[in-house]
């Protein structure tokens, strides 16, 4: 039977691990530091990794009071909760075109790494200075996929994607004025990009696209045998 | 030293295979049925897959006349060339909403079926009548990565996302009238999916999601060892 | 003749009971909380339901000092006034995706219990756990309408329409972040629902909804003979 | 057990009567001539009263025969079969702002009229001439359900619904030109409508305010206890 | 010769008036306090109208400062200065059909009346409830001119126009809420009026309707002579 | 008594011309041939100025067999009858930025003309070549009231306002290519004109502009006590 | 003096050589092809150097029978004159991403060089595929400016402007499907590059481009006594 | 070899005064104080001329603490650093619509001055009083190109382009209201403009139409020899 929680303002899906793999995962925006903080501490009750996204330093101190084992990962605004954790297996690369994009990547590396992948951190390897990616071509053929993280004209994902033989998946970010549109611009280029390979998440959604990321790469390390 | 093939109109990409694992897809919107014709025709003296996405009648017959074996699906306009097939690998499940989006689905299916993959048809199990779907979920669970492809208000990826474990890439399709705009509706709400684990290709684009599906089939099948 | 108050500032519409069923409602946005207080007043002295929408503390505070009896529903934002109720009628399920949309949910539930409805509550039902709504499938059957309200990517009214035999209305909402553009993206998803019998209201209008779906709920309760 | 049957292009939903009240009706943009007969004559089998819409000239011949009773309605580009039909039921009006408006109206017409409602038609009453309105107003008093289809500036719903005490669906229609961007324009004035009782389709989407209208006239005719 | 003062930041058009009939008026937005009060002095010592629109309380503290006569109208946030007045000419409406718009018609009014025509203002006359405005037909067909605000779905300047013979200037007012989008929705719905004689300007830009009202009301009390 | 004569599709508004001023204006463009003749003609029995917009050839010949004395302006697609015509009074200038915005231009200029207004045409006289303009300012200054129609960058309404005292109804025309989207970016930009005095129609409403410059040049003309 | 030829159609801007360097240039859309010739053979008549763009064939047989020297391009539709040419002049790089941009760069080559600019064409060297581009830098080092025509994610200025010392002219086409949206995407994404030295035209505008490129080109080989 | 230097948050590119002509410039926006202080210190140990553009006061702070030398121009947020500087080269004419334009006129004069370009500024010449542009056509024919900045409608770069034989580098500003949409209109009127020469950068970017224009500069003042 499936199995769900009723809190009164939450139905928390505790029968996700089963169907999806993956525990749910709390989206803070929008909640109160309260209900953030009850949430995260059923979940810690039942599961060994527990993230909360999207997450002001409020709630970060209301989860900490419940589940003091909590960290909170200010840069990206994640907090997270990891237990009996093993050696981190295969390898995700996260790229971002410049610097004001590594929030984004953080959110991205911070999940991978709670969730259990070995993460490398490729920042500021923008397309304006080609050499800067170029020289690091030997940590992007290590991975079994990457995520690649771009603002202002979103070309980043392209040009990885025609060096590795691997999944990219494009974030774009807000990063950028006027006619960068919040990361709309950054984004229908990623979703017309000239090289394959390539899918897109919404715009600053490194969760999303470490969410994939995750599962590509244990698809990766463990085989097809894993998901059934 | 890095490979390309000057054509005057065209430089092709040899050097691909090698540094993608896959080589160059033409892509046919834009060009003449001779320069078709002429970029397959190379491509094929170096490779057992080739395939030309968007090519019309005319395009198929002048691909035929230089490449006789080559095959062209009229459903989804793709044109494929085929040797020394193996079994094919793994499982992709390959769903659309309705009727009209299987042309989307058929370019997905037929570009994996080229490069290997073994593919499942799930076809107009739209989220108005969940049943249709529900009773298939069998053959969800059997797949690595699912392709969904969906016009209108583009929700099924959002609840196949929330029945399975592995990769969703959702296609967004141009079907629809009024304000599904040619699939931007569709597109947005892939974007904004409540479901994890789902990222997005631009409209209409079986091939880039079959491209990536591909991959992800690929490493789950061999291992992380594959790519390397 | 057509009777309307001239308070200078506004021409307060006493002849709408007559010619629409229904009293004025305020709508508080833009309105000065004595603008407000005062209009209410006015309408609470020849009528038994008074509403006002959007309303901050200070505004509620102004009316209470004009108007006792009225209350405050500081979730949604809306004061009313109800006198002489009598046993609710019929049924509205009210059904939110999220826990995010349950201020628009609680906005059209206050005024369909205003009008003299009964409403069920469904709220965080959205489609990435599907059986949080499959098993609430009793209550949605007892529904004459369904106001169904979510963000994101919207989907949820498809679902709902897939699942009943009323009319079920759709209140796009603001939650979301990216392309969700503050309610777009699930306003375009809900306007071209693959479902039949769904209509759709303005981003966050649980006012409209909830109107219209008094309209019908009164008109199944008391039949055609009703708004003759 | 739910039902449905498969064609192979197409999955028929023979339970959505049973499920909502209504068997499943054909849009026919999309298809091809032949697979629209095949559907058609599967439901005429288990139903009277047929609908495919959006149906051109060599679809409707297609149908006619395999389905000799059918009989298409060219204005408005529907095919219809009804059989074992009584009395038309309750009251919808159905009024249009314009000449060219007139095809989307009959559209709702015709469905309604299918699915057993009595229509009362209201064309070219559009605002910039009220008392082509106002001098009817006995008949827009008459209604269970009104539905009101008008492009342009869409002002048309705004003024019905001040004039009246039931629900108003409006439908934008893609007349006009320049700004009115195909119907948009329209659209985006009815969901901002100053009237309460208001809500929208999507462009052009005659047939679906016909059948939530249907839905709404069906509740006031034969109370709560036939959705039941 | 043509005539301007430089005060470095700014280029005065005294020229303005003898070209265009009317002296510049200045547009306080993105100007300081202090830059406005000095243009204001300039054009005072040499003209016996002066207006400057958009200018907060501190603006009109400086522009008080140095021309003691000068008025600030708060709740549209005008300043003026008014010398030498004699009988109002002609007849301007100013309509509006909500509450919330008679800032945008406030603006309006105090520059007619700054310019010397007669203004009669119509407020909260919106067509959700006709009878207010037809109530007020007679002043209606005083007028040499209507300008007509409105925001929310903009229909009032539609249904004027149906009842008048003299041009209408509608002005769009950023009055709504969701997809209102500020102001576009009526923006958009007065350029597709289904009523002729109708022109519109920028939104919420009152200054700009009384303007070109102004100029047609003097054509209409002095005659093609005037501006010859 | 309110009058109008129902032709079934529809209700011609003999009423309007009592009421506005102004005949009713045929708006071909989605009647038929027949419709538009049919209305043609009546409208001719009753009034000596008649107008059809927006009229192919085929209409024109259908006008022409029931209403032999109407004009067809092949140039502008304009359907004309004129009888009884006194002496053009006033002046209206009706200027264009290119030659690819004459046929809009005519549209003004016939309309203007059968309305009984004097036109002066300045037509090629854009932006990017100033002097053509300014070579003309004297006929500028003859007019009442001036017309400016212009694709691309729209910036022709600006430059003349700021050279005249009199209203400026600007036309945006749909000439260009690539981001001139059909018009609206001239559209934008006349909008935003920094010159006042400028109101704006619909993209290619020629006739739009014509009929309010009409309104305006026989205010002048006759002064105020016409529209009594 | 001004001078300008007035055609009645056109007036011919004869004083535009003496005021901008060169003579007008002819924009074939909109015109008819007698008019495109007659223009044509007016500045032929003044000038070495005679331009048409956008010509239909129908209107390079219109202009060869005038002007039988003239010379069509077929594959980008321009007509051109070139007398007493001498050597060409510097250099400038002319670049496309894909095979489906040559038309785009080709209507800028062609500019360019019967302006009396030295061209080098780079064709076909897109950023999927970095290898064709990087092999080719000794062209772009070349350069005294830079046209780079790309369409879909259009990244190709951002990664040619992260090489070069001189200015890049970005040209967004409208080569693509689904979000590109006709080139908006390859124009925003150009507009936000992160490489700095680059800006840009209109879509497919390879004449604007080539325009701006040749004046910079002239500049650098004559230095800054030529346009005094 | 290529060279940049890691500090971890930034890979700062010094190899680009070798590559590009120009060292890097710091786009302060999305960087802390602590960061932009960093990496300007890093850039003056090598340079004689550092940019560092969109700072605050507290970034002023950060990175006069460093480089005392360093100058802030408050009225533009930008912070240069100038040392060993010669005579200023050439000349770029700085032109702006109206007083609110001027910040983005300054970063670009500001700009080109540190990279040692001569300026002249033409401010507040906006195309609603031409007297003032025309009057100043001796400064514009003086420059070897010209920066033009405008909000609103954006016509400035058009007229200007009339009368120059220069490039004209167009810079939209986000000055405005309603439908200047940020600058969106000025941007896609210039985009459109019906002068050629003229090419656009982002909204508000005076920095990237400065760095252009200097480059263009150069080239006119050294010829083609410099950037070899």
């Amino acid at each position: 039977m499936k199995e769900y929680e009723d809190l009164g303002f939450v139905k928390i899906d505790h029968d996700r691990k089963e169907r999806n793999g993956y525990p749910e995962v709390i989206y803070g925006e929008g909640k109160t530091p309260e209900q953030a903080a009850a949430i995260f501490k059923s979940l810690a009750e039942r599961n060994d990794a527990v993230i909360c996204t999207r997450a002001g330093e409020r709630m970060a101190s209301a989860v900490a009071e419940l589940v003091p084992e909590a960290v909170y990962h200010k840069e990206c605004r994640v907090i997270t909760l990891r237990r009996n954790a093993g050696e981190p297996e295969g390898c995700v690369v996260v790229a971002t075109g410049g610097t004001s994009d590594i929030s984004v990547g953080e959110e991205a590396a911070v999940v991978l790494e709670t969730f259990g992948s070995r993460v490398e951190r490729l920042y500021d390897v923008g397309v304006a200075g080609l050499h800067r990616l170029l020289d690091n071509n030997g940590i992007l053929q290590r991975a079994n996929c990457v995520v690649a993280a771009a603002g202002m004209e979103g070309a980043l994902p392209s040009v990885i994607g025609g060096l590795v033989k691997v999944p990219v998946i494009a974030v774009p970010t807000s990063v950028g004025y006027g006619t960068s549109f919040g990361g709309i611009t950054a984004l229908l280029a990623m979703l017309n990009s000239c090289a394959a390979g390539i899918s897109v998440v919404n715009i600053d959604n490194g969760f999303g696209a470490a969410y994939q990321a995750d599962m590509i790469n244990k698809l990766a390390v463990r085989g097809a045998a894993r998901n059934k």
